[in-house]
């Protein structure tokens, strides 16, 4: 029976070649490796670099970049409507910005849309600094009151308008503030204030940019 | 004929090998499976993390960080020269950073790298606005003319410098405007101003630092 | 002896499927083109996206993104302490922060975390200026010794505490200075400022936040 001994029997060469082959397929680190092995030779690859541009990848190509964590945040808000004074908003705003928390790292930029208003930091404690913060204020940039002393040319929105541009430009439109550990890092007599600088109550929008590193 | 009958029989178990070997080239996600079912098993793989830190990879090696678009653009301006003055600026600026437009969220700094001129954000219509703030700042910090008065100790560059420094202190080297959608987030009625404060005409230089998430 | 001759004699259809495999296994590239372009050929693969988004791969599962090289750095720092005055701390802040020297574009933020001082930038070289400098902010916001004038109703700290408020909501308790190739951006005659409003020495912290695109 020669040609059932044949379908049992396998060459050598055959048997080696296909245990090659499984071998190979079996250890596929083994087989690029041994592969590759002439090319990176040839060409060494550089050493993959440390830091925060290192990608780790898993076989079958699952790929994550470790430290790469870094985000951007955007709201606009607006402020309870004030006439005229100084007032803290450090609760406003931090309750309207729950996103603060998550960063590890970062900057809060907060920028009034407005110029006759501004945002500074200040104290926090006694509202009697509000008070002399607006009269001195006051002093420094005074209203033209009837335009008896023809202080200023612009007075078409009121005589309240003009020192409210000046005040504006004295104070500053926005504030940045860092951001540690998903807190604000403000001292611990510092508050957000927003200075309202019309009489009448005016409605007022802040664009608040987060960016940072994410926990 | 017993020998070309032998070249067109393989036997039963050749057939087997090579039909398994072809079957798992053939669909390599099935392969690969298989083969690292015991590695996997044994160590469970993370669960590939989502938000920006997650890359996507497709064979051959083809790997794509999809939400990390971040960029930086730094570049330094020349203002216009102008004598003592407030002048509205937001064209020349915008004009000059087309890049804004390639940024979805993102701030804007502006730093005016002088000591006796200022940046600001002020009203952008009324050019009375303008005449007005110059003249506020005039009365805010008197120049000393003549030295009769006794104002400064530093006059060696002109009586109106020492003044030009306080103003550049009251209001502010740099600007910081957010950036939302490729356009600069400012409110209806904001500019941005270059106040000079020294009579001569100066040639003031602006760094012009972009950052955010690129569209 | 026909047995020996088949054991030394491979079929040519055995040939041909081994030599296949071989050349397949040892030029993977082929064989993964070959293998998924009935796939690619009806889902095109999108082209791999240029730019700080992309990501470089090698065998075996070495990956790169080339381009992400952003990172954040925080850091408390005190100043000196100091008494009333104007005082130039930009060698201070440099010495404590190399970490700058690492950034090719970046912006450094300084924020001081008490509202009775403030930080600025003026003129690094004449100490006149920093004297003229407090003289001035006295007279725009004068002191009411022994509450004749009763210009303040806050006073519990000190005559010299509410003027102290008023001078850093006018100047300031941040400032952000561009950094570019590793040093700060700031022009030939511009330094950091503190300063101090309050007669006493105080101890002042800052937080120094460097963001940016390392080198």
């Amino acid at each position: 029976m020669p040609s059932s001994a044949q379908s049992t029997t396998i060459s050598p060469l055959t048997t080696f070649l296909i245990l090659c082959c499984f071998t190979l397929a079996f250890f596929p680190s083994l087989f690029i490796s041994i592969l590759w092995s002439p090319y990176n030779y040839v060409f060494p690859p550089l050493a993959a670099p440390r830091g925060p541009s290192s990608v780790e990848c898993k076989p079958p190509y699952v790929c994550t970049a470790p430290t790469v964590n870094m985000a951007w945040f955007q709201k606009t808000l607006s402020l309870p409507p004030r006439s005229r004074g100084s007032y803290l908003v450090t609760n406003d705003i931090v309750s309207a910005l729950p996103e603060i928390s998550s960063y590890k790292t970062g900057l809060l930029n907060l920028f009034v849309q407005h110029t006759s208003c501004a945002l500074s930091l200040n104290e926090n404690w006694d509202e009697d600094v509000r008070a002399d913060m607006s009269d001195a204020l006051d002093r420094i940039v005074p209203e033209d009151k009837g335009g008896r002393k023809g202080l200023y040319r612009h007075d078409a929105e009121g005589s309240d308008d003009m020192p409210a541009h000046v005040k504006s430009a004295l104070v500053g439109a926005s504030v940045t503030i860092p951001i540690t550990g998903g807190r604000l890092a403000t001292g611990t007599w510092q508050g957000i204030w927003y200075l309202e600088f019309r009489d009448a109550r005016h409605s007022r929008k802040v664009v608040a940019t987060i960016q940072g590193e994410k926990m």
